[in-house]
């Protein structure tokens, strides 16, 4: 019995990502898979090179195809339930840079039809986080002419016709399985795997091709791609394939829940930089030690570390992060001193952030897809 | 227990109708509800006089609103299997008949999804269907003002985005008590009875208004009417009122089934003269004697002859209908005789359908809902 659990609804327990690999059926991100990445994209994300994408199914393939003149796509999504946090900016942050390598087409799910389905939310309020969360993306600053954003309500009429195509391939019982559905779920929501399923069918241009598309995603959307990997071939189309992330930590400690409910367990995108500094300095978990005298000579527990953990997301350079890591560890540096690294480091990156939100509001338009 | 059962799809067993109604809770059309829907329309169609529609919901409701200077619309539909035959289309002209009187809006739904979905048929053979079916609606001459047809595939925006909303209100518990779903079930068809009841919750206008919708349909699609009613109030409409139709028997006897996998079951609105000629006297179930002696002696039974069932839902005339009944039951009428009368008059009535179905075809478009 594994003690933890992953699905795209719950995440509980201590995580055992090795478990993980095991359970899904999927496999590690290894040295020779990096070294095959490379020779496509000449350098490695930090994501990569950290391991926080450590996981797969048919990257190799999809590298492969590529090599012999094949093409993909890129797909990944985002649930609108609120504001988004900097935690939900990790798997597109990777899909940018997979999209700037590899130049291709990127496809990006907006599930207000999940959130509506699972919370007591409004179909309004809904699409006003969708639209919320769009800005946010497109302020990433993918390619415009390569990245197309749909909310699933108003591009519902393409994503029920692909979306019967591959419910009809998939029973009740395997429905129930994969997802833990119950008789006490809704009728919609055991529909909507379907929907999110959808988009990995996506057929392009005027001929209909059918490519194979890669998903970035954290590894708690995995039900969904097992169930779309079975029935592609049903289909005419090739495996999706998928890349799957670590989950990011909650500030208030490693194995606590992330709630949006629970303003402390982490910063959103649009906290002002004195509520950043105040959350990180007051909530964000230390792996230091109780006393500055143990800290000093002891030094701090940095798998338990919040701070050095999100580091480990947002700082880019290996070597100061390594610097980081090693004053802390042997206790050269105070749980203050990384703590404040950690509000300048997210400060600078909101301040930008927040201004290409902004500007993001007049580009988003052109980015929609609609039925 | 009841040896007859009703659902969406199957029909199986002798059925007692007023078994039905007791089952399914809904109410007769009695002699008072026929004399409050004649002040509404003056006469009163053969169906209602002959208790072909026998059974309702709100019906009254409906009326006494309509009095109060209320409105309603209606709401009937169709599933794209194949070629329709004579019987598919007694829902639709009494559905005409009440749109005439009434002069209100009509929407009429087909469902290919469904029959994609429980049928071993592509998306391009149910939408080939779809429209072959939707010239033989159109050639019934519904007011081209007050009348919109959608194909769900071409209309899933509008449905689904109404059909999350009455899928959010209904437990997988009830889904399947109600549709008799199972785990081998897939997992497309099971969210379908959300698609059916959306129209039932279409606003209309500018302002959304939410009016009461009537339903005129077999009462086989009652399964689905049941809880849209439970959800109408969650969504802030009136609850969707029905009136039943008993079914339409098959050419080869009362207690049959009526296949469309077998051609000498129906007569299809694309059958030659020739052919329904010939499929009347071949195999219209005979209530007669076995020999002209018997019949002249003993006359025929009425309840067990199709040829003279039929001619109760085509006969409009009720005198004539009454002479031919009287004659052929005291045995003054041979079956040959009354077979001939039946092939007469759906000859005549196809004659006049199929010429105004090649007009309908470029008329249909004009009545096209899509998104």
């Amino acid at each position: 019995m594994d003690e933890f659990k992953v699905t795209p609804w719950e995440v509980s327990g201590k995580v055992d990502y090795a478990k993980l690999i095991e359970r899904f059926g999927t496999k590690r991100i290894d040295a020779a898979l990096l070294e095959k990445i490379k020779r496509h994209t000449k350098d490695l994300h930090p994501y990569l090179r950290r391991q926080i994408f450590f996981s797969h199914r048919d990257l190799d393939a999809v590298l492969k195809r590529r090599e012999e003149g094949g093409d993909f796509f890129l797909y990944t999504g985002r649930g609108p339930s609120g504001g988004m946090h900097v935690g939900h900016l990790v798997p597109l942050m990777f899909t940018k840079w997979l999209q700037e390598k590899f130049k291709v087409d990127l496809y990006i799910q907006i599930t207000d039809d999940e959130k509506f389905l699972m919370r007591d939310l409004s179909l309004e309020e809904t699409r006003k986080f969708a639209y919320d969360n769009i800005a946010d993306i497109v302020a990433l600053g993918f390619d415009p002419k390569r990245t197309h954003i749909f909310v699933n309500t108003e591009y519902a009429k393409t994503l029920y016709n692909i979306g019967i195509q591959v419910a009809r391939n998939i029973t009740t019982s395997t429905n129930k399985a994969v997802f833990g559905f119950t008789d006490s779920s809704n009728m919609g929501i055991s529909f909507f795997p379907a929907m999110q399923m959808a988009p990995c069918f996506l057929p392009r241009g005027k001929d209909g091709e059918k490519l194979q598309c890669l998903i970035p995603a954290a590894i708690d959307q995995d039900d969904y791609w097992r169930p779309a990997r079975d029935v592609a071939p049903k289909l005419g189309f090739p495996k999706p394939a998928q890349v799957h992330s670590k989950f990011f930590p909650s500030l208030l400690g490693m194995d606590a829940k992330m709630s949006s409910s629970d303003p402390r367990s982490s910063i959103f995108l649009t906290d002002s930089p004195e509520e950043v500094r105040k959350k990180v300095m007051r909530y964000a978990f230390s792996g230091g030690r109780d006393t500055v005298e143990e800290q000093r000579k002891l030094g701090a527990d940095l798998e338990r570390d919040v701070s050095y953990q999100w580091l480990r997301f947002f700082e880019e350079d290996d070597r100061k992060l390594k610097k980081i890591g090693d004053d802390y560890s042997s206790g050269g540096m105070l749980t203050g001193e990384i703590k404040g690294l950690l509000a300048d480091n997210l400060n600078a990156f909101l301040k930008g952030h927040q201004k290409a939100r902004e500007k993001a509001k007049g580009r988003a338009e052109k980015l929609m897809l609609r039925d």
